[in-house]
């Protein structure tokens, strides 16, 4: 007999859950990708450039994960694409069971690029997969470059960092090449990508990473 | 017989130590903050800027709850006040328990303040007592002025609210009156402070207020 203790529980529960979620997602050929940062890093406004972005050639839907209000899933309802808004009251990440109630409710057969917002939390998001392809994490370079130090599970476990506000660099203390080596040193196959929702800086390269997983 | 959730019985075993911390704190006469916020919004400096302010009037000591790393209490311990590193590994946030035992590490006949840096999360740390007196959040202006209508508990149990990087206001896109008022909608008693810890500005308010909670 295999005794497992709460946590391992949870996350054993939560992982045959992701399974059924990655393969209800193959079956339609939809790439999914678990989009996370602190709060306040940019994750909307990436999903908003995003959509803007790529509507034209993907159908797009989106997942919003958030403690409360709809102000999120309001703003990306407003491109005319499917959204559903999780509350998760006090629950500080998504899980694999609540995303897959969300499937339930998204036109799967009409998608090829599903995007889902985390709740904003650089620890426990890490730690539940959700049957995602892609784990994106957006680092806002005002949160400072000592963050894959302080926070490392989330960086090890991304596929691609995304490193937002780089429009802020000249009026902060954010040293790029201590960021850059402390992601490496955990991580050195996540991509790279510097980026600025504000001015559009650097959109082209994430849209083309995006493209290719979408093309596999 | 009263039967509790599994969370129901972690926040009330909580809540018993907190109780214990708070009357050992009170013994000693030492008031103590617990400093919550998003990772990267300030805790650290303000943490700094504090000691330099106040440490020829207070004896200030600092317990710093980090996931991983000592990076921010070796900053504190060259300033030459006590200071206690907690990593959590996977815990998002500080309890009661933990702090506790920071207290048998801390020469507490010779403290005035104790200053407590939660992991840096705007979601569980709201719901974990750590015995402390005053509870005070730091929103940084990057995040944006959304963060009380998503991350509502926090601004709720906050006796102040600091805003800082106010020097960052002219780059970005913050409407402050928007942040007050959802604040002010959940918490009339909160008291804000508007501050920057890079130009100084606004830290004369935060000391004085400081001060006034020790004088007490």
């Amino acid at each position: 007999m295999k005794i497992l203790t709460v946590e391992e529980h949870i996350l054993s529960s939560n992982e045959e859950q992701a399974k059924k979620n990655n393969d209800r997602l193959n079956e339609h050929g939809i790439l999914a990708i678990n989009m996370m940062s602190s709060p306040g890093a940019g994750k909307t406004s990436l999903i908003l450039r995003t959509i803007s972005g790529l509507k034209t050639k993907f159908r797009i839907a989106v997942i919003e994960g958030d403690i409360a209000s709809t102000l999120d899933a309001d703003k990306v309802n407003q491109h005319g694409i499917p959204v559903i808004q999780i509350n998760t009251a006090s629950s500080c990440h998504l899980d694999a069971h609540i995303v897959g109630k969300a499937l339930d409710n998204l036109p799967l057969n009409d998608l090829d690029l599903l995007i889902v917002e985390n709740v904003g939390n650089l620890v426990c998001p890490a730690e539940f997969s959700l049957g995602e392809h892609k784990k994106v994490i957006l680092l806002s370079t005002p949160e400072g470059h000592d963050k894959p130090y302080k926070y490392p599970l989330m960086f090890t476990k991304a596929d691609a960092v995304l490193i937002n506000k780089v429009d802020l660099l000249p009026h902060i203390d954010f040293d790029m090449s201590a960021f850059l080596q402390g992601v490496s040193a955990l991580n050195s196959d996540a991509d790279l990508i510097q980026i600025s929702c504000k001015t559009g800086d650097g959109l082209d390269k994430w849209f083309s990473w995006l493209e290719a997983k979408i093309a596999k």
